[in-house]
């Protein structure tokens, strides 16, 4: 693994709201990350879909992660937009940020996030946004 | 308490997520809805601020039911946008949502979420989405 | 006039496209700013309703222009979105565009456009976006 | 040419807008479309590029499209989000948006532009919307 992805690892550690999430960076690379969820019955909504809120939080992380390795170190969503797609059903979540471009002060990234039930991942969300360094 | 806002206490009360985060829909009315929490250390990102995963939620869910009052029933937030506007300190958020428009299928709904900490609120984030009837 | 106000109206003139497309900064001030367009039968689409495109350069160039006198200079929208309310009818469209926020690296606002037709007024489109410094 | 291809062409010629501006629509299938623009003088900001009310316009219209033909029939843009990611120069612009999913009431698309001078496109802007049948 290189520093950069090292480094992914230990901010991604260092999250509080990710531990209690339950949500793994389970991919990264210079200007991608993947972040991964099983779901759980506390992840849900009124109808027993996960609930919007946690398809954004991956949305968001995952932008954040990939928009941060894109620029090269700290860095924070700015803004972001989500469209949900199909309901958050089956076993796990799985979403896949990229940066699109990058220059000094902010990355673009898309994120496609799928959910998994046997063996077809299924588009579910579908965000885009601007990650900005921290601080 | 009229009938809807009955119905949306009941709603909110059955979301299994919005329990596990700790939120509580404090305020709602025939367009509007207004979502609180009181932020814990397991609410955090790296740097000791609210994750944008939960300022994203409250936007999410404080969007659903001010679209959901509007339309007069059960619904689902389709799409929404989120600017973070200042770190998310203090002890608690509270997520206060508008729908600006309503028809037969869909409200688009305005969200402010502030800070508070000791006396005088701080605009935290801005949201603006797309509520559609559920089912 | 203010400084400031001036020199909106002097970059506002420089804009070929807004000359094209026959806009007006018809109102600004330190954290806003109002653009006008009289409605022509080439704004149109093929319903007979203002093109969504004209609605999103009104959101798009009035969101430059109240970010810009919130930053104090010359200023790019680097992002937006646009939800449409209504059909774009009447005589003429007035997009009022506000800065939430403003720093040093950025500025957040929320516009809203309105279709005029005799007396009153309609919200016809709702956009909130981010402005940062040019060059 | 399939049928509903020739009902797109149809469509674009009847929007008084987009022949203003003078856009066309040079390539469509079931679920996307791509419009082109000769860049020309006057669809230009005070810093000679191309402005972004232009690039607005054809994001938002080719999402329309993308979304209207994945849909079989007329449609209308509900709601779009643009990044923009660079200057917009050189001779032409390309816009291209694909349907990423499409149920009974709405088509969510994805829309990517480019600037195109000499050889090699450049990624201009990234759009993101939704798109629900006219009427």
């Amino acid at each position: 693994m290189h520093d950069i992805q090292v480094f992914a690892q230990e901010v991604f550690a260092s999250q509080p709201f990710s531990r209690f999430i339950g949500a793994e960076l389970t991919e990264s690379g210079p200007d991608h990350a993947e972040l991964t969820l099983i779901i759980q019955d506390h992840h849900k909504q009124q109808h027993g879909f996960v609930h919007g809120g946690v398809i954004s939080y991956l949305a968001d992380n995952a932008i954040t992660f990939a928009g941060g390795l894109a620029l090269g170190g700290n860095a924070l969503t700015a803004e972001f937009k989500i469209n949900y797609l199909r309901p958050g059903v089956g076993t796990k979540l799985i979403a896949r940020a990229q940066a699109r471009s990058a220059g000094k002060r902010m990355a673009i990234c898309q994120c496609e996030i799928y959910t998994v039930d046997g063996d077809s991942p299924k588009l579910c969300a579908l965000a885009q946004g601007t990650v900005v360094p921290a601080g």
